[in-house]
């Protein structure tokens, strides 16, 4: 079977794997339907993570199942499923807590586990998927073509940016500012209207971005950033900031402008994975009640709780998928992000 | 009139000063009945902070008021006050949102505001309060002695603890663990027992410190600090850590040991004034979802609610006192508490 692996910096290549079988007895083999590439998957390709031996890539897809292990109880050969961008069992003390991105048995598709029992990635056309009853959410009934993009969001994008918001907080009547109109940024503008935020100001400067961003519900858009963005923000907020701002970036200057947005008192929800790891200014927080809260998303348990709306169309996160191609063009995907030609791309197998 | 000023590192005096007049309509003067010396107070007696010229100190002071200006409304001559360490309107927006400490018209005692308006300060037999009715709160009747201290902790250190515990979310049979045995550390621990925690770890290694802990709602013991606190305080708490974590010093390792013994998905609720702006470490805590929340508390807005359970001795943070001294020998006070010979000393005029 085809699919893709990273070898090194801006090296992309669509390769002929064994096919997977089924290792353990909670195992399941996932035929894919949809995968994508993640704004964290362009960390690798520009070489800011370093890729030390090639290895698969791809963490966000939704497939048929294909085969399940003996003691796979929840999920069955026929269904369709959603994968979170990450392996849980769904059952122990940190996913009981809603942090099943702690799962005490998880692990990361793709990820450089010894035991090789994460190896397996989602931009390929099967994956065996571990602890298949923990990670995979059955989507009920036949799924029409047209709600694929819609579903793939829920492995990522839709519930990260669903996860800034929740952790900052956002609730009825809020004013809440967004910093990144990338894919995250523009779910989490769905997410706090979702959750009944009733200003939302969407930091971007791209006019297509900004046309996203107003269809999923932003009433304002700000287009300057550093001090000049911070003075709009403020002057739309009656000089004082944002209840909340969602960081969907990630960068030292990204959560910045997130801080000096919020009011006192007020709290930065944050899921742009830490670029380079900045650190955060502890004395502008004190000084001004400004909380920090977020980190990367346990999406796994936002599945449910969001799969009704886009079941219904009441919201349509697959909206950020600007571009499709197949499987065997995933190089070209990443260079169509990485070029920001694509704010992000669906890939076939 | 006698006041404490201090007029460099380790120079603390108490000296004959103009007694306080009127200077606006809405200022009020308050004889004080009590101050005390704040574990933030020795910032700049040990130099941490510099004193560019002579100022007076202390922000913690009960007493009753003895004169007000013509458009005070809220308080009475003759009325037993609480003032909180700020000066603050109580009706700008920020005030409005529970963030008075970020009060738009306010500001500190003894600061170094170019009018002098707030040039006034705790430790001393009188204070010109301004912003009087935003800035003071009345205890409703005859006020006996022995509650003078446990009044007094409504100015600081008992509101203080109690934001850590309310920007942590502590809530029912939450698992809370407490950096720092200080007053407000304590104090931490009376408001996470108050807001009902089951389990409460005190990280202290002072005998006498740790049976005021138990006193007020401890239920473990952690004397060991950096890996060893956080093994130990992990090993209490199924493995991953506790639900919320109050940090009352504010310093780099005491930050760190609160980060590192939160749960995933947990929060760091802090009130320690950062001592030289540790930055936080974003990866740490974006991995394992942990918040940081908290800030200047703004203790302001929780006298009211705090206030009742003093009165009824549900809560007694007025133990937190180990020394009583005279005014005119403030400089011992800071001598005992600097030289840690007393958790929080109280001074009467």
């Amino acid at each position: 079977m085809l699919a893709t692996l990273i070898h090194a910096e801006r090296d992309i290549r669509v390769e002929t794997v064994p096919d997977p079988v089924l290792s353990t007895g909670v195992d399941a083999i996932v035929k894919v339907v949809a995968a994508c590439v993640c704004g964290s998957d362009l960390w690798p390709y520009r070489g800011i993570t370093p890729t030390r031996e090639p290895h698969r890539i791809g963490h966000e897809f939704v497939g048929v199942v294909e085969e399940i292990g003996p003691d796979v109880a929840n999920v069955a050969v026929g269904d369709f499923v959603i994968a979170p961008f990450y392996v849980c069992d769904n059952t122990c003390a940190n996913c009981r807590n809603g942090v099943s991105t702690s799962c005490l048995g998880g692990g990361w598709w793709g990820g450089n586990d010894k035991t090789g029992a994460f190896a397996d990635a989602g931009q390929g056309e099967r994956v065996r998927v571990p602890l298949a009853d923990g990670t995979l959410v059955v989507v009920p009934g036949p799924v029409p073509d047209e709600l694929v993009p819609g579903l793939l969001t829920l492995s990522d994008v839709m519930g990260t940016g669903h996860h800034a918001a929740v952790s900052a907080g956002v609730g009825e009547g809020d004013t809440v500012a967004v910093v990144g109109d990338g894919a995250v940024g523009l779910c989490a503008i769905i997410a706090a209207k979702r959750l009944g935020a009733s200003t939302i100001i969407a930091m971007s400067r791209h006019p297509e971005r900004q046309a996203l961003a107003r269809a999923f519900g932003a009433t304002h858009i700000v287009e300057e950033r550093g001090d000049e963005g911070v003075a709009r923000v403020r002057e739309l907020t009656g000089g004082i900031g944002a209840d909340q701002v969602l960081e969907c970036v990630g960068t030292k200057e990204s959560m910045d402008q997130a801080i000096r947005s919020t009011r006192p008192g007020g709290m930065v929800g944050y899921v742009g994975v830490p670029n380079g790891g900045p650190e955060l200014p502890v004395r502008p927080l004190f000084d001004r009640n400004v909380g920090v809260n977020g980190g990367v998303a346990p999406v796994r348990g936002y599945i449910e709780e969001l799969l009704p709306d886009v079941l219904s169309g009441a919201i349509e996160p697959g909206r950020v998928f600007d571009l499709e191609l197949p499987l065997a063009e995933a190089a070209e995907a990443y260079a169509a992000m990485d070029e920001r030609r694509a704010i992000k791309v669906l890939l076939r197998p």
